[in-house]
């Protein structure tokens, strides 16, 4: 298999703004081309473009915006974690010698329709991703007495930490009162536990190792790949844990030869604030029923190996651009070119995505 | 990279009838577990859907409704061409050593919405293919003095080859006279010059060259990909050719060490009678200029060698199975299982898919 690398990235901003999804996608890829050192249209293999908008062929469209004429190219959508499913799909061309640099481009609307699984309407009401949140909630509060004040913990944590990526959905830092005092969405979640539907677009430029130089001084390489998806029904036995996040985590890890004490700086896939207390607990950043411990830690010291551009929740959720944008966000920190981000000494990172209540999970490592 | 064979195939009927999505998706998918040996949910590492359906996440639900728990699981769109970008997608997982074994399976409905590019809209009426389709025709017609008998021939050959597939949309043969008369729908194309979008499925199952032996005695290897796209618009200067497929079939050529008088049996793109004359050229299988006169000689001779089960005229056009569906129907020749459609001593085929008046074209070689 061969060794593939981020060698080059670009976002536009997360907003609330109408903008046509062609749109979105052409200026996170100029900004790849205008970032990336030796590029050209020629030299690129494939186009993979991911989203959850209805537009038919966008590779293509992309494509001719763009002034590439790639050989491989097409869409990828699988909801919330379309932006990790088309990044493994371009590692796996580049790997197997079917192409040696794709382009992965990412976005959504903010009004995008993987907000709603139609399918799942037989099963009651859990079209709308708060209710699975809700249930979530619910059964961690019940079965480790968290509590409102935890939760708010991950929201203020990732507002905060958002103010300093210029990308970011949200501008403003709240406290934990307010948080705790923010509208009451369901029985237990609140406006400010809740990641944003946004406008907004992310790209990478994945290469070979035979080619990676080309492009960057310090190539990202992805060196772990985990993912999993158990069904798309919200259907699971026990509410209090991500199952999917742990089988593919193991994957990753292993894949990596790699542990968890070892991940310097994460992306986790916060949609709501539960998430990401379970998820440092089932990626095994924090030990079981420590996770709320651990988040209160990294707020209380100003720490941001845990979501540093601000998590779904800060920088908001184009669903089709969020694990791309996880992916430009930890090769910034590899690079340590994350600015006022950065974590110090930053060598090995994770993103984690997932779709539909973490029916679908994928885990990647990286490393500098 | 790894050596990826099919070794498992499954087709619905293709017709007009309203089937939801998912129970078309899962129909294909049963009738590959039913007809291959020692098949289980648990060793299939990734399940590929293929489809223009606006519907989401129908990867995970075609997992859930067949009982598997898949590794990687996503959806792939690129208008017409769906069905192959997601095969060559399946092949990479597999020969970069990700997955050992793949199901890809691809399903439209006949009102499916990648009927229509909406963002060529600005470019004039060219968002329904029939537009291109008689530009083509017009074209070739005063290049070459192509006559309406000789589009009518196509039309009639495939027709005629549909009546031995059991899963075909048309049921009847039709005389050239009668293709000659039938209803015009623009200036150069009449009713039967055209494919019919169906509702359909069709599914195949991959695996890597270490487990293929499993589920068949006879793997039918894939050993040539060619893919370019060239645009998303109709912006050709030269509409009597079709640049991609030519640059594609090179690139499949070439990677399998295989010239196009090797080619036994092929599949061709055949969503209007023009497009089977101008595809024999560019594939090489026939000289340029000589394409009408090769496709009259096959159907003179009753040789079944281009589109055996009938094309996308006779067969019908799901458009995400449609790339499928030719898989199938290569890898049952090459297997010397296609009854009464068999071509004899067919050891090598072609398989050749488009998209959007050929600005994206892929072709692949099948070997036993």
């Amino acid at each position: 298999m061969k060794k593939v690398a981020v060698v080059g990235y670009g976002n536009t901003k997360f907003s609330t703004d109408d903008i046509p999804i062609e749109s979105l996608l052409l200026e996170s890829t100029k900004e790849v081309f205008n970032t990336t050192n030796n590029l050209s249209q020629d030299l690129i293999d494939g186009v993979i473009v991911s989203t959850n908008d209805n537009s038919k062929y966008l590779g293509a469209i992309l494509s001719e915006l763009s002034g590439i004429k790639p050989k491989i190219s097409h869409t990828v959508e699988h909801l919330c974690s379309s932006g990790t499913a088309a990044t493994v799909s371009a590692f796996s061309y580049i790997a197997s010698g079917l192409a040696d640099i794709i382009l992965v481009a990412g976005a959504d609307k903010s009004d995008n329709p993987g907000q709603v699984l139609d399918w799942d309407r037989s099963r009651g009401e859990f079209t709308r991703p708060i209710y699975w949140a809700s249930m979530f909630t619910k059964a961690h509060k019940r079965k480790f007495n968290t509590t409102e004040e935890e939760l708010a913990v991950v929201s203020a944590k990732n507002h905060k930490q958002a103010l300093d990526n210029p990308h970011a959905y949200s501008h403003k830092a709240y406290t934990i009162p307010e948080i705790m005092n923010s509208k009451n969405i369901t029985d237990d979640l609140r406006m400010l536990d809740c990641s944003y539907s946004c406008s907004g677009s992310s790209s990478i430029l994945l290469a070979s190792e035979d080619i990676a130089k080309k492009f960057t001084d310090s190539p990202v390489w992805i060196s772990g790949i985990g993912q999993k998806t158990s069904s798309a029904s919200f259907t699971k036995n026990d509410l209090t844990n991500l199952d999917t996040t742990k089988s593919a985590a193991d994957i990753a890890y292993n894949m990596a030869k790699a542990t968890a004490n070892e991940i310097d700086v994460a992306e986790i896939h916060d949609a709501f604030s539960i998430c990401e207390l379970m998820a440092v607990e089932d990626l095994g950043l924090a030990k079981k029923t420590t996770g709320a411990e651990f988040v209160r830690n990294l707020f209380n010291t100003e720490n941001r190996q845990i979501n540093p551009r601000g998590g779904l929740i800060g920088a908001g959720h184009p669903l089709g651009a969020t694990g791309i944008s996880q992916i430009v966000e930890i090769t910034q920190q590899l690079q340590n070119k994350a600015e006022k981000r950065q974590v110090s000494n930053a060598n090995k990172g994770l993103v984690h995505n997932m779709s539909a209540a973490a029916t679908s999970s994928t885990v990647l490592i990286l490393e500098s």
